[in-house]
């Protein structure tokens, strides 16, 4: 079924203990879709300066994203920059330009409107909200992204939007921020009585949990010799994630466990290289073959 | 099979957000040995003082561990006092008062010299590798566990005892100060020349991997509303963990998987009360719920 993405394309300065790269295609809603664009089809809203090259709207082109809603405005395209130690966990982020994101108002095109899976990456509460009412019908699947500025700046209007999540996608320390309480299940509870009926609480090198208010799943990262550039790993374990729910039209307990899975897969192929360059290249067959090594990784017999 | 474990026996001092306890009996070789009981006949080696209380000693005879290789010596035995904040994986030592244990020489009982699977907990490499030289024949397996005082101190004393170990068990940062590696694959394989086949990192919250020469095991903490008291958690790990090897008496891949299972089986039922209390009280029935509980958390099918 087709799926929405609402976030941020950007261009990325990025530098990290295995190399540099000085402007390179980026953003949330990239990586997500990049990511997703393997498992269905995806529609993306977004807002680009007068800068946005070419060959950069073909990499969307190039994997059948739908770009109509990706609005092209005077200025500059959102420009971040950002700097990695060895412990690829932290990040010095060195500049961030707004320039046409800062005033990015989402408007869904006619076409988008009966999208059935949406993901709101990380932006103001209230856009979040505003793309949620131009949908036709109520969505089959809504989940969201958000962080700590939010959290903090306008803790109203993002609970105003989670009334209308119903899968919450944040890291173990925004989840503690936003439930005050540290303890993950018990922050989870406090989250379900805000609307999502289940947590995807993301934790970099450790894996993710899912806490649903039925079950509870746990994946590990996939260890990896080589990082390259965890730029972007977050966002594509979310394209991963509702790509494959979107794809399937399922969201039972075994959907959410695989999905939970092929997160990980695409956030791993992510941090193999620089930018997109993995998640462009990769194929049908590495995404199936990691997902079968994910299973090796984790199953016992009893 | 016979299962020896050489480490410390102690009094601790605990205060967590949840209470305090003043006195009560801790040191890894406790946490290990009450661990390992549910699964195999387990022969101790350590010291205490004057001070040990008979109702002390009656913990390890209710569990049927050995405890003739408990040497007593004058003055008092090992005391910790420690405090954990609302961040349990971070803890304040307040005392450190080691005792007898600071002359610590461990003698084996004639009785233990075949014991065939070996765990030395954290202390001195030399004192670890002297049990090795007491053993009779060459162990089947030896595991041992050491910290960054010694991987800073007596770096060449913990490489000889290291060229004689099948397993080692420490953390990510300890990992990644032995081998100055900071991905832990390639700290893995670092420390593989170093003699040990395999390495199990425990990351607290985040769970445990286990990176063999041949393979690669994740399994998650168990995520748990109420964390008491984190105190012989990793030691609790290492004695599900060896005791389940030295229970069936194997040590292929399966059962190294189930070894990891059932260390964090035995982990999660440690924080979950203070000290040693849910420790002793928890029934065979018990663990094998929990490990299929681990089942749930982990498994999906693709």
């Amino acid at each position: 079924m087709s799926l929405l993405v609402v976030g941020s394309v950007a261009y990325d300065a990025i530098e990290t203990p295995r190399g540099k790269v000085d402007r390179t295609l980026g953003g949330a809603a990239t990586y997500f879709a990049l990511a997703a664009s393997h498992f269905t089809r995806v529609n993306l809203v977004g807002v680009v300066g007068e800068d946005f090259a070419a060959r950069d709207a073909a990499i969307f082109a190039r994997r059948a994203i739908d770009i109509t809603g990706l609005e092209r405005a005077p200025g500059k395209t959102f420009f971040w920059s950002g700097r990695y130690g060895e412990d690829l966990n932290e990040r010095t982020t060195l500049v961030t330009d707004l320039n046409v994101f800062a005033s990015f108002d989402p408007k869904l095109p006619e076409s988008y409107r009966n999208s059935k899976y949406v993901f709101l990456a990380n932006i103001d509460p209230t856009l979040q909200r505003s793309v949620l009412k131009q949908t036709r019908r109520k969505p089959k699947l809504v989940a969201l992204d958000t962080m700590n500025y939010w959290i903090e700046r306008t803790p109203a209007e993002l609970r105003e939007t989670l009334k209308h999540t119903d899968i919450l996608m944040i890291n173990d320390s925004e989840t503690r921020q936003l439930s005050s309480e540290h303890n993950l299940l018990r922050a989870a509870r406090h989250i379900f009585r805000l609307g999502p009926r289940a947590l995807v609480i993301k934790r970099g090198e450790y894996g993710a949990m899912l806490v649903h208010r039925a079950h509870v799943f746990c994946v590990p990262a996939f260890p990896l010799e080589e990082v390259h550039d965890p730029t972007g790993a977050g966002d594509s374990f979310a394209g991963g994630f509702m790509g494959y729910l979107a794809g399937v039209g399922r969201s039972s307990e075994a959907d959410l466990r695989r999905a939970m899975v092929f997160g990980s897969v695409m956030g791993s192929f992510t941090v193999e290289r620089f930018g997109l360059e993995r998640l462009r290249g990769v194929t049908r067959r590495e995404i199936q073959a990691r997902a079968r090594h994910f299973r090796r990784l984790t199953q016992f017999t009893l």
